[in-house]
């Protein structure tokens, strides 16, 4: 049915953590594009037993197998020969490959050593994929009824070859579906909660949509698959499911896709021409941080006081010593008072505050560590949360700034 | 001979390529750690016969088998039934699991679903891992001489199980040699020019003790790698060498390990009783945030003044209209008299100021995107640095902070 595909990363430091695979996650998005099924990601050591029996697998398994690593010049390289022991072929002395080395290392005014001249040597059986960016030539081999595309493992190099060669001959070798994806961003509900909600849709979704759940941080994305011939058709049909799913959840959806909260109260900023600033205890410039990490935000966002003591709380915010006495600096009126203060000071029309116990320390009975109050301040008056979180201050700061994010998106939205 | 250990990642969203498999990185790290040998990772598909298959597979070829994800409540999580399915069990009512989560929604005032409830229900044959961060607990299974450890997807929920179970509970079962291992963090120095420095130590560094270097987003770190049999002799040996390493490259070594730029600035003024603030334009917020996530950073951190608008960089900074206008808001003066500013306003000891272009747009020829210049006052005079950086918003805003702190450090050493 699909077209399936495996990803073989070979290398040590891959698997002792010391690198992280950009690679595997890079091809893995390539070939969902063009309609190819990725089954199975494998990292594998530099060793050849392991690469052999790994191919095997591999061979029984999918249609396509792309290895990146292993091609390098020294000595611990092992994927070459592996490949030609593999087909039970010889390696021999390919022109091209010899060729473009030579003008290669010309241009860089090296010498060309016996190891490097080692690289233009290719199984017999392969067809060479000139590799522009790098002295490592990428293999296309098509045996057993599989193709198997051996690239080197550096980023830049994979990703010329995978773009100019591996992609193209993909595309004319097999017959390929067109695959779209759209994500539905919610926030504002947990998983479980937002699922027993939209049970009858997900129930009724056609066959050829399938759901899938994709939880992070304080958000629930919902993303949506489906196969076809017609990308047109296809977007139409799933648009056309999430107009269904707003009935049950549209006060939850902020976005679609690569949006994120941040962008979305942006984005209600921008139409609106309407500007937000904001008054930081325990996030501590996370906020600020995320706001401004959208371009562009220098048209809505005007700027922050960040009040780590309770004086600059009382100077640059105006909250009032009888606050801060009566209620302490962790409370719903302190919370309250920075965000009208930040409000007048910065003049914007909406300002959001933040305090609370971030930890690991300060916290104590009535306030345990991941006690938070946020504010929203707006035109027409001040609305507060309360929030309980974790333990753990990395958690509370992330949490509280992205919560504070929500808050002021589902005000906005219900105000409108 | 080496105790071994695959680590399976569950999920289509990482198949995809739609999110990144941080887990099977920092699994890796921390197994690396204590003298496991990760010999394969794999990432497969959140369907029945591929779990199968798969666990199958890693129980002939390791030791050790960890598991990230699929064990959400809803429908499409299958890590646990497959589990059941693998060892031939049911599964039942594991009532410390329900009594966590009972308590988890009471405290989020929830109610608790009957697919919450669900979570509950744990395979017969399993040792009940408890999760303090989320609702799925993790799973410990001792079968046919192999462990096989099953952790939610969530990263802070993997490490919180890693950490506080998974480690020492595969300490205590198997026979594990000593690795050392010590992080020398450096910064304000590539890894070239690093390795050019400290060569003639590298070259003598003794048999036994190996050399890695990590490089990441605008610093260095050296990783020495030592294994036998008595921890306190290794660590010896180990600082022995960084005693030989300083007499290279002190002046680039502001910490081990865990340590962070802003860990180490925050050292320094905690010695010394003194204070910080900030004034940031282009990093948005993110420099206050890198100070504030240090626990105890209150002690030393009094607050900051955002200004995205020129106003505010008069109003609430106090630089000079003709400043603004003879030199722009990204200028030498500017950044100068922003970190005065708030030197003054907060008072305390130093402040650290940003001003740039973070991008991707208003860039000009004159000054590009990625242009950004930095200034430290301090109680004698104001120190200024200008960065050339990228194209990349996100890059840009992090590359400034982390210098913006590597200069602070650098000035506070000198001086000292």
């Amino acid at each position: 049915m699909h077209t399936t595909a495996h990803i073989i990363s070979i290398g040590d430091e891959i698997l002792y953590g010391q690198i992280a695979d950009t690679n595997a996650q890079w091809i893995s998005q390539e070939l969902d594009a063009i309609g190819i099924k990725v089954t199975q990601r494998l990292t594998i050591s530099d060793v050849k037993e392991e690469i052999l029996n790994t191919l095997k697998y591999c061979e029984e398994r999918a249609d396509i197998i792309l290895i990146t690593g292993g091609l390098g010049p020294t000595e611990d390289d092992l994927t070459k020969p592996c490949l030609a022991e593999y087909f039970d072929v010889d390696t021999k002395l390919n022109k091209e490959a010899l060729t473009h080395l030579t003008t290669l290392f010309k241009r860089f005014k090296f010498e060309l050593t016996p190891a490097n001249k080692q690289q233009a040597y290719l199984p017999t059986n392969c067809t060479m994929l000139k590799n522009e960016l790098g002295t490592a030539p990428g293999m296309w081999f098509f045996e057993n009824n599989t193709v198997f595309v051996s690239m080197p493992g550096v980023p830049f190099e994979m990703k010329g070859l995978m773009a100019n060669k591996v992609i193209p001959k993909l595309k004319e070798q097999f017959d390929l579906p067109i695959i779209y994806h759209k994500v539905i961003k919610t926030i504002g509900i947990g998983e479980s909660w937002l699922a027993d909600k939209i049970k009858p849709w997900a129930d009724m979704l056609p066959a050829n949509i399938s759901l899938a759940y994709l939880p992070s941080l304080r958000e629930v994305k919902l993303r949506l698959t489906t196969t076809g011939t017609t990308k047109e058709l296809l977007i139409k049909e799933v648009n056309k499911q999430i107009e269904l799913l707003k009935t049950y959840a549209s006060q939850y959806i902020y976005g679609y896709n690569t949006d994120t909260i941040q962008s979305a109260v942006g984005d209600l900023l921008n139409v609106k021409n309407e500007t937000i600033s904001t008054a930081e205890s325990c996030t501590g410039g996370h906020l600020a941080h995320l706001i401004t990490s959208i371009p562009g935000s220098s048209a809505y966002f005007k700027g922050s006081i960040i009040s780590y003591t309770n004086q600059i709380k009382k100077e640059q915010l105006g909250v009032s010593p009888n606050t801060l006495k009566l209620y302490g600096p962790v409370s719903e009126q302190t919370a309250k008072e920075m965000a009208e203060g930040v409000r007048e000071k910065f003049d914007t029309t909406y300002a959001l505050a933040t305090t609370g116990i971030a930890g690991p320390e300060g916290g104590s009975k009535e306030q345990p560590v991941g006690t938070v109050w946020i504010a929203l301040a707006t035109p027409t008056g001040t609305h507060t949360k309360l929030l309980s979180l974790t333990k753990h201050r990395m958690l509370n700061i992330e949490a509280s700034s992205k919560s504070a994010l929500a808050f002021a998106w589902q005000t906005f939205v219900q105000s409108s």
